[in-house]
């Protein structure tokens, strides 16, 4: 064993005292491992321990791919045996691209997240488990594993690395736990128009298409005033953006408008 | 412009026809766009338009990255300007880590999952637009989308290299169409045991226990029975492994069992 796990920064976790683990099972390349760590730092996962991996460690490929996710490099635990890697964890998962024989619960990555949100809730210690990079887990891991998790991608061609397994599960770790609106309209430092600022821009606009001859047909006029409101309405126009369209149309006009209200 | 799309092959695409297309900004290294590639195909994305690549095209690295995803790569097409490259896309979004001045709508992958979904059930060509590794895409960029996409990932740490980025879209895409339950007791080619094979075992194995004076106080035994139970009852235990547990129970007690029932 080396390295130290010290207490967690909950800056880096997104205020979780004790995330996930992550271990992987014989890594083959330092690249993959490093970029692995990077992978989980971007979820809030820190703890990465490793159990035989081909290189050994200290590793400098891993430490270049880490590409700035230095502190789970730097705590990084290495095991002889799968079993002491695993043994203070409560809850274990196995990630595998194929179903087994065994008899096991399988989650997929979206399931799986707010499981270890409540598992961690709980104050149970999680870890999942990746295999070797082209060989992936033996028979003798799923049998360690309270589950599977498998991912649920095109069978017609599903060939993921190790860090892009690593990312997804810790994607859906870190989606379990954030509550960001799934669609916002984003209005930045801008803020919505009021009402009459946006019925006044109307307003003036129904006047200079009038004017400029642009309702040719007087009974389709509302439907084409009701028409153009909705172009406008629909985006969350701003009051910057009312100026915007209120001077537009003075150019276009040729700086003539006279307002009649 | 060079590659020939073609007609979609479905079997690659989850059944769909007209999946989104995946736009990379100036990508600026080959292995990058290969990895890209091979995440999309992943995820049964097959249309990748490359906006001046800055190694130009065809691109070894790229196909070596590629692993496998050949038909991307095969298909990829080359494009001087981003207008073209858009041109016959009628949905356009954008890939951003920082949310910009621009009043925008932002989804996340989450939200953006099923929003093209809905837009593909209508037919509408929709495109997703990634921009170069270090840099990101330009505000000229944003502009010509309908939305961005930022993912939610770790402020503490967010680096995420580009076929990562392309995965999570990607990942996302997929998910929204499939329809895999996020758990499932997996019993594989068992079955479960029948609630009479099971209440035998616990029959038998009460009886042994009791014979081997395991329940030293009388009145604790039916609670210890229920434990034992809730044991053995939440794991599906299948025909099989009834079986193996009466052998286990034989077994421990030396051949003894003379069964009552």
């Amino acid at each position: 064993m080396s390295g130290s796990p010290g207490k967690v920064d909950v800056s880096r976790t997104g205020g979780v005292e004790n995330p996930p683990v992550i271990i992987l099972i014989e890594p083959q390349l330092g690249d993959n491992i490093g970029k692995a760590a990077r992978a989980m730092l971007n979820c809030g996962l820190v703890e990465l321990r490793l159990v035989r991996p081909r290189d050994g460690w200290p590793n400098e490929k891993a430490v270049a791919n880490a590409s700035g996710a230095d502190i789970v490099i730097e705590n990084t635990r290495i095991f002889e045996r799968e079993e002491d890697a695993l043994a203070d964890l409560n809850r274990i998962y196995v990630t595998t691209a194929r179903t087994r024989d065994a008899v096991k619960p399988v989650f997929t990555p979206r399931g799986l997240g707010p499981e270890m949100r409540a598992n961690i809730a709980r104050n149970e210690k999680v870890g999942v488990m990746f295999g070797p990079e082209r060989t992936g887990v033996r028979n003798e891991h799923v049998a360690m594993a309270d589950a599977v998790v498998t991912v649920p991608l095109n069978p017609g061609f599903t060939s993921l690395n190790l860090a892009q397994a690593v990312l997804l599960i810790g994607y859906e770790w870190w989606q379990a736990g954030v509550e960001v609106p799934d669609y916002q309209m984003m209005l930045n430092d801008s803020f919505p128009a009021t009402r009459d600022e946006v019925e006044r821009m109307f307003v003036h606009m129904e006047e200079e298409l009038d004017e400029s001859g642009f309702f040719r047909v007087a009974e389709k006029r509302p439907a084409m005033m009701r028409n153009i409101r909705n172009i406008f309405n629909r985006v969350g126009i701003t009051h910057q953006e009312v100026q915007t369209i209120r001077g537009m149309l003075v150019a276009l006009r040729g700086g003539k408008h006279k307002p009649r209200t």
